[in-house]
């Protein structure tokens, strides 16, 4: 047997960098696979144009497979489908929509097609769909969530036991312990988010890359549940939001309160004040910035050290 | 080095069985202990009296140690309190309150005292109350739940960083795979709820058991926030309950929603439509009734070949 993720993508670690509304340039993906993982270019905060010019730079600063994502609701989106297949990028990960309406069209263009789900049903839609592998998403994770709000510990062992198809676990996942406990689950890799957005390759303003930096357990929250589910960092902005969600406010004013270009305005411009900052709860523990190509070598040792732990470590484990 | 928990209670394995409204007699407790977990009675529906005679039950049944949970929002705590000391119960679980109320208390008569916390911060404050060791309980879990949302997978790895005393996790837990990911994420032992609800020995009504077997994934929801959040599985009471919360319903309001012993309506009663029916979101994962002792020998099994599946599995696992 082998680890099925890093046959599909031709990759040394299972180890995917999330593609991340303003956070993920070339920069990110080229350190991310030149370091042994799949880097994602993030393609929601990107002008058609913008996306290209990721693509063809990312291209010049890695040989190894990398990959974009791609959200399905993206307005201009024939362009960048377009992009990727002119480009000949390898993999496109899609999510935020139905897997049936790219899959086929990527695939005919030697494109492998990953779907980002939240949920079992969408995990067996994506699968139906043809699509070549899954990543399975928990509640826990940053930005835009499910509205099942299963966490990635249910999740995963719900979603592998389903499907054939290899699974990525994402949602909470950010040191190599947490690496090893979604495979003890069931995934055959995992993606991770928060860790990456902390990093010196991303394109997170420093004061949101501080802020991820600063926060603690309990300093994120879901709000917008009734207009799309998102999970941010607790500022005044997202207090707003909580306060108005609690006295019941309609979907039209709660759209009117989140106004336009928010997530650009905090995560890239970085007003942590009035801005949408959005990170997984596993930012608590994430206390420091990093190369990226670091954070791969420590995930991979803190990987190494919790599997001999188990070995070594006899009485704690071995009492079965 | 030894596992801290099978130390502490003097038990053969680190599995501790909730103590549960409704679910958790003396039939229960005593069929885990014997097995070779840590058996807990369920003192939040228990009449001061009826508290009394589980315990005594219990001792009959049973000679290895077991233990009682008490929130200490319990009306008639002194009560409890008393028969847990009279009775030498060796182990107290609280939960719902300040661990400073209690512990010393409990300590002075040679309890040991374990304290259940859903957020960093009381971890450190039931630490510093001078608890034995401390349950913390993840998003996911059934019942009520803590205001945070952290989930178990964020959760434990903080708790474990940030105190000394022996961690136990809860949520989200009903099977070898996830006692051994929760172990690699610095858990030395596992509280398992949902799973036990549907145990023969379970004192939950045959119509709950049911619906605990047939519920999938998505099944559940945490509702109300602003009074106590509490996780349910979607019934007709649930979606009254999740309406009146989209509208801003009040406190108030909601609190005559909910009107009285809606527990003990659905849970114990079996009135699936118009009951709580608290449970976690791992439900999904139950697929049948069985004996508490074969719940216990079939996870471990299932952890053993959790452990094996690494050691063998080379290429899923030996890329680091």
């Amino acid at each position: 047997m082998t680890n099925r993720i890093i046959e599909l993508f031709s990759i040394k670690f299972p180890i995917i960098q999330a593609g991340m509304l303003w956070c993920s340039p070339w920069e990110l993906a080229a350190a991310v696979s030149n370091s042994g993982g799949l880097g994602v270019i993030g393609a929601a905060s990107m002008y058609p144009e913008v996306l290209k010019i990721h693509v063809q730079k990312c291209k010049q600063a890695t040989e190894k497979p990398f990959a974009v994502n791609i959200p399905l609701l993206y307005p201009n989106i024939e362009e960048h489908m377009r992009t990727v297949i002119d480009e000949k990028v390898p993999i496109v990960f899609t999510s935020a929509g139905n897997p049936k309406l790219w899959t086929k069209h990527l695939k005919s263009h030697g494109i492998k097609v990953v779907h980002v789900v939240s949920s079992v049903k969408f995990a067996l839609k994506s699968e139906a769909a043809g699509v070549d592998a899954i990543v399975a998403e928990g509640f826990e994770a940053g930005g835009h969530n499910g509205r099942e709000e299963t966490t990635t510990l249910c999740l995963i062992p719900d979603v592998a036991k389903q499907i054939k198809i290899p699974l990525i676990a994402a949602g909470g996942i950010a040191s190599g312990e947490a690496i090893l406990a979604a495979m003890v689950l069931g995934a055959d890799a995992v993606q991770i988010g928060s860790k990456f957005v902390a990093s010196i390759e991303s394109s997170a303003h420093q004061n949101f890359k501080d802020e991820v930096v600063d926060s603690k357990e309990g300093d994120t929250s879901l709000v917008l549940k009734s207009v799309t589910p998102v999970r941010l960092i607790r500022n005044e902005f997202q207090q707003r939001v909580f306060e108005a969600e609690q006295r019941g406010a309609s979907v039209n004013e709660l759209k009117q309160i989140l106004g336009r270009a928010r997530a650009k305005k905090g995560m890239f411009e970085g007003d942590i004040i009035e801005g949408e900052l959005e990170i997984g709860q596993i930012a608590s523990m994430i206390n420091n910035v990093k190369p990226a190509a670091q954070i791969i070598t420590d995930l991979i040792s803190e990987y190494n050290e919790a599997k001999t732990d188990m070995l070594d470590n006899k009485n704690h484990f071995n009492w079965g």
